[in-house]
């Protein structure tokens, strides 16, 4: 209490050190903050830093070096643990699907999880070299880049081969279209952000990719669900019956290849598709991220290419050239100036680095080449995974047989929650994805979906070998 | 309409190509689809193919090179310019805030116009070697990083260096607490979503940065403004009054150098806002995005250090390292996970690449002594800047004497269209930010912002004394 005021500054400096030592911040052999920096930020004395530094020495938490200045010494005992008790206040009740997600996230930081549930894919895996060749490039010709913003749309080049690209698929595009994002699922957000208001309903697939869902939920958006059916994809039917109401905002669809089913809605559908949205009055978000990893002959064509009301197309390089970019696009000559400007609002821009490798990327050719062969791998894995699951998991089991992507659609005897056994899974090490994910009333209990982005390997048999008994046992309580 | 089926397909190809042409996807010299691929993409035969680029070739667009392909040929008439109506149909009008951001973002893109309106900075620039050889060594270090996933909360290395350099700035910090974002922009969204739902009231400044106010209307959030004064900064009185009815969800404030004010608020202001705050129960979403940008003696203070209730520091390399990385955080022992969560289901994850890079930065030691220059370079920068609108500008004009961070507040006289005088600017190829942006109730009308991210020159001297005749102009109207 009545410490001279010096005892306590340098007993407070001191307090600081050992906080950053026992949450991590500095760890055994992290150099320490210069005494001169840490008088300076914490508005002290360099004597009083000496001092504070010289406590720490004695106490056995810092090691001196000569001309070096202080270290973190290795923990005589066990380092102090973090607090463990965080302040819940003000934080609503998570949903189950956010506790699998929160979970699912964790898993995948951790390397000894084989991740049947992440699109990591070992095929993209071969063009890191070329990749990083052409960075090295852009780097040397391009020096400035660290420090130059890529102002919303985005880099000129990669919209002029995103358009392209576009075109080859079927659907001719103005590189005035084309908004730069952060992969798809930010485009598919975005575009939700300029055509939706609070209390708006939103046409999804059901089952759809769980991030679309979590976005609806975070926008405030309520949902109406229509199938889609791992045969025939979309159930125009129903999409007519759902907007027949005249109340849906926009249509979240994805008829080339919806994750998770993997289905591919017919041409004949998504022409009627655009005709029946486009007399409602509906706009379309359309998820055109595995468009190019088609298993058939054709790369099936945007939905953009049948006519129609206006459409944002929304696709990424994440499948297929480099999951780690970030980098995807909304193409929509309606909305690319809404988008656009929603994107300079939420995160300003695009690394201007990836946007010139990936200019360079497309510019430099082969990328068709690739594809085939990438193609032809995932349709040998499909028959792979396909076979195992007939093999491992109980009988009455149902798989999808999907026209292109990369995920399996499974479901499950009736009985089997796979909810549990997506913990079970991860217990051994194993990362699926349970089927409640993709529905926002939380259907699907008994379904998983299988990511083949891992590719085949003794260690994928086993894996699935695993994944099975456990839902052979389920399947027999 | 009984032309043979084969004639219509060539001309349909045909016309696909000459739509890129007219719309600038291909361009004089690029190379055509080869005929391979367009063949197969298009679903007709090469043979079809070859007949269409024929006829194009006939017709001037392609010319043909042997053993390389067909490539766009020099336009021999002024290209067929794109589409120029946009059907608008499902668009709301834009506010007069929003078509401002557009006409900045065009002009943004033009080399020619001197940005007197962004934070890109001459300053950071000297970095680039730096960013560029670390992130050499990392391609070398790490070559798969291309496919590598950054899963929330993203690199530990840089979350271990941004918790250190939060608790340099006096409040401690675990790395857990850290969510990697794309720029302080984005996490301040994310910490909106996290905290708050459409229709609930958010407290901010006023003035505050245009971005805040966008995102809040996308998030359809009501506002309560408070003073921010460029002397003193937050008005704590008008904070106590606007949370005391107990329906704000959350509060965005800026005390260390509000944009555009450049006020820093004072440690005794900052503490009774955290016990205002935490009594009425309202968490805090901090934008300390210009903290290390201090022209006083130190490094302001975090509002975590003063003690309270919840609060998400957020921040950024772009005002200080790297503008064209877009890497941020937010900081909270309170809501890590869900804003995690919420990143992760709204643009998946950071790049890789460039949170390696930030990470073995932090790690190399050398920022403290690159901020003590450079913010030593701003001071110098602030007084010419000052000068220069004292000098040119009509009597009557106040300006503010920031405490941090890079721009200018100018209060002209009551007279003056800020708005007017934006357009009139930027017809002379200058950037400016009229005040109108700052607030969600359209103040400021005679206000413009002025960031000194240019740096000091010739130019820019020129451009400050040409805004100085523009602005008396209009006084004197």
């Amino acid at each position: 209490m009545n410490q001279p005021r010096s005892a306590w500054l340098y007993q407070r400096v001191a307090r600081l050190i050992e906080t950053q030592i026992a949450n991590g911040t500095l760890r055994h052999g992290d150099r320490a903050p210069s005494v001169r920096s840490l008088a300076r930020s914490a508005g002290v004395s360099i004597a009083t830093v000496n001092q504070a530094y010289l406590q720490l020495e004695r106490r056995g938490l810092l090691r001196a070096r000569p001309r070096s200045g202080y270290f973190v010494a290795a923990p005589a005992r066990p380092a102090l643990a973090p607090p463990s008790s965080r302040p819940l206040r003000n934080r609503r009740p998570r949903s189950v699907a956010a506790e699998v997600i929160d979970t699912t996230l964790a898993s995948l930081r951790q390397s000894d999880v084989l991740a049947l549930n992440s699109a990591v894919s070992v095929f993209t895996g071969r063009l890191n070299g070329r990749l990083n060749r052409l960075t090295r490039q852009v780097l040397r010709d391009e020096p400035d880049l660290p420090n130059r913003l890529s102002v919303p749309p985005g880099d000129e080049g990669l919209r002029r081969a995103v358009a392209a690209r576009l075109a080859l698929a079927g659907a001719p595009t103005d590189p005035a279209s084309v908004v730069i994002t952060a992969g798809a699922m930010e485009a598919i957000v975005l575009s939700l952000t300029v055509l939706c208001r609070a209390g708006d309903t939103v046409l999804v697939e059901s089952p759809t990719y769980f991030g679309v869902l979590q976005a609806v939920e975070q926008l405030r958006l309520k949902v109406v669900e229509v199938a889609n059916r791992p045969d025939v994809g979309i159930d125009v039917a129903a999409v007519e019956r759902a907007v027949a109401g005249g109340d849906v905002a926009a249509a979240v669809l994805m008829p080339n290849f919806n994750n998770p089913t993997g289905a591919l809605t017919s041409d004949a559908d998504k022409r009627a598709l655009m005709e029946i949205l486009e007399i409602a009055g509906v706009p379309v978000i359309e998820d055109d991220l595995y468009g190019d990893l088609h298993l058939g002959p054709e790369r099936p064509r945007p939905l953009r290419a049948f006519g129609g009301g206006p459409v944002v197309t929304c696709g990424s390089v994440s499948k297929s050239i480099a999951l780690g970019y970030r980098i995807g696009w909304a193409v929509s000559p309606e909305y690319a100036d809404d988008i656009a400007r929603a994107k300079f609002c939420t995160s300003v821009a695009c690394p201007t680095l990836q946007q010139r490798v990936l200019s360079r990327f497309f510019e430099s050719g082969g990328y068709d080449r690739y594809l085939r062969q990438l193609r032809e791998e995932l349709a040998v894995d499909r028959r792979r995974y396909r076979e195992a699951v007939a093999e491992h998991f109980p009988s009455g089991t149902r798989v999808s047989d999907p026209a292109g992507g990369v995920v399996l659609w499974v479901e499950l005897p009736e009985q089997v929650d796979a909810l549990a056994l997506f913990q079970q899974a991860l217990d051994e090490r194993i990362g699926i994805a349970p089927g409640l994910m993709f529905s926002a009333k939380g259907d699907y209990r008994n379904y998983v979906r299988l990511t083949m982005g891992a590719g085949w390997s003794p260690r994928v048999e086993r894996a699935l070998g695993r994944l099975g008994a456990l839902a052979r046992a389920a399947a027999a309580r």
